[in-house]
């Protein structure tokens, strides 16, 4: 038997993110997918962007990993960019870390590609950063510090 | 307080794919971000890929989402394929299912297109059935039975 409360198990992946073009079709096709009917939906300006997070009531009892739809909300989101580039389809990894100051400064040690060389506020409160795909193999990663 | 061993609480993600040029490399990468330095190597020669499995420590005791490394070990591996296309990155998501089969038939009557029509045994011996990306915003999406 495990608890995540004692921070004894901490699980590897927070979410991943999925850039779609238009939010409330992809919504139809992972509701399908997923057999998760009431993703939460929420705006975010200062990403310009609106999402969809799939398992949150899951992830909001036991914090297992969730799935993020992304849909750009102006023509210069990262997102929208992405769409442009690439099409549709996986954008981006969030995995946790207790401490990211800690973890920045390691990863920039060993000579890590930094997008963010001092984490941000995410969403949903939390420290965020990201790392450069060049570091990790083709992914975009995000660093998420886990709440206490 | 929140138990798997009941199957309350079913995990959204099984796992996420990343297509590597070299696995060794990749792992160092990829120990450096996760903190994970023991990650599980399998060679699946019926897949043409050897994996490198994140996050199993975990998962084993509570079934959190893992990270998978795959390298191709053939020229006409798909990870091969892969890469020559788009490079190294995000390849695939795999999320649970109770019952694949009447997940499979329930997702074919409301057309969703299925690269597996029937499910196939994968590396660990679960079933498993492939979703097409068409189907899934570009996302190539696994299908995994979860162990009872």
């Amino acid at each position: 038997m495990t608890e995540y409360s004692d921070n004894s198990i901490m699980p590897l992946i927070s979410h991943l993110g999925i850039a779609v073009e238009d939010l409330q079709s992809a919504i139809e096709n992972f509701s399908l997918l997923t057999g998760d009917n009431s993703p939460k939906i929420e705006n975010i300006p200062e990403h310009k962007v609106k999402v969809a997070m799939f398992g949150e009531s899951h992830a909001s009892e036991v914090q297992t990993a969730r799935i993020e739809l992304l849909e750009a909300t102006t023509d210069d989101s990262p997102i929208a960019h992405f769409i442009r580039k690439r099409g549709e389809g996986l954008h981006h990894i969030c995995i946790y870390v207790d401490d990211i100051e800690a973890k920045l400064a390691e990863l920039q040690k060993q000579g890590v590609v930094l997008i963010d060389k001092t984490p941000r506020i995410g969403a949903d409160g939390n420290k965020i950063a990201f790392i450069h795909p060049q570091s990790a193999n083709g992914v975009l990663m995000e660093l998420e510090e886990r709440r206490k």
